[in-house]
């Protein structure tokens, strides 16, 4: 039987716009998407928050976003996820998750997009997606998972900001 | 047609335990509440927040937070709704809210009890209560009702937090 997760999925901070001759897996974190995610970071810092484990999608702009919040102290390892990227599919993640649980660890960070991290958050917590939460370029959505195999439809929504409503 | 309207939802702060000889309605934030509702309300006064409006129940408990929130400048005048109360009525107060914004007001701040306040939001936001919103003392939902006659599951869900993740 799996403890309670904390699982705080975290959208990429503000990036380059998409442009004809840059692929989109390369687009980068703007100045300004920089400093906010720094900020954001800097704040979950202060808030004492501290992740067991960090996954990101590949793409630049998820994974420099994730060594912002590394290099603030808030995990001491990043692993690069597939199933984070834009095209990554729920069911695989979700075994995926079942799996990671079974090491006994309690505090899960995701680094990905949207609209992939707010509907697999309304999966979790209402058993089918609405497309109803709002989730911002370097905002979060906490969840907690409970004791149960399958935590779809039964995990809870503690926490949803945006970075302005954060500083 | 009314117009979109942000809608915050704020739970009373810590309150007196419930002791044989005190009524439910009396029961007082104690200093630990008051202080944690203070400090809420300074950091929604430093991110920026006003409201048109602010509604509350009118329990001890929830009163001195609307006062709190007052005394910080976030809205000028306290209104006492017996809609707020926890046996409140949800087709009442949602009667309520749909005359009141026929008066163009955009931003609406409820002070009240739980469940009833997190049972309301999942209500606007996905059609039906599941109890999977975790809603603490002094902390707070944000919702934006769209510009429709009935915002019952068309409203979306942009900001849920706990006063220790606000500071």
């Amino acid at each position: 039987m799996a403890q309670p997760l904390k699982l705080y999925l975290i959208r990429h901070g503000i990036a380059e716009e998409r442009q004809p001759h840059l692929p989109d897996p390369q687009r980068a974190l703007t100045a300004k998407g920089r400093q906010k995610t720094q900020k954001v970071a800097q704040r979950l810092q202060e808030l004492g928050l501290q992740f067991d484990d960090l996954q990101t999608s590949s793409l630049v702009r998820a994974y420099q976003t994730a060594e912002i919040l590394q290099h603030q102290g808030l995990v001491t390892t990043i692993h690069i996820s597939d199933l984070l990227r834009p095209d990554g599919n729920w069911q695989e993640w979700l075994q995926w998750l079942q799996n990671w649980r079974n090491q006994g660890l309690t505090r899960l960070a995701l680094v990905g997009h949207e609209p992939n991290l707010s509907t697999w958050a309304e999966i979790l917590v209402w058993g089918q997606p609405r497309r109803q939460l709002v989730l911002k370029k370097a905002g979060m959505i906490g969840l907690l998972l409970p004791e149960h195999h399958n935590p779809v439809g039964q995990s809870t929504l503690f926490w949803l900001t945006a970075p302005k409503l954060l500083f």
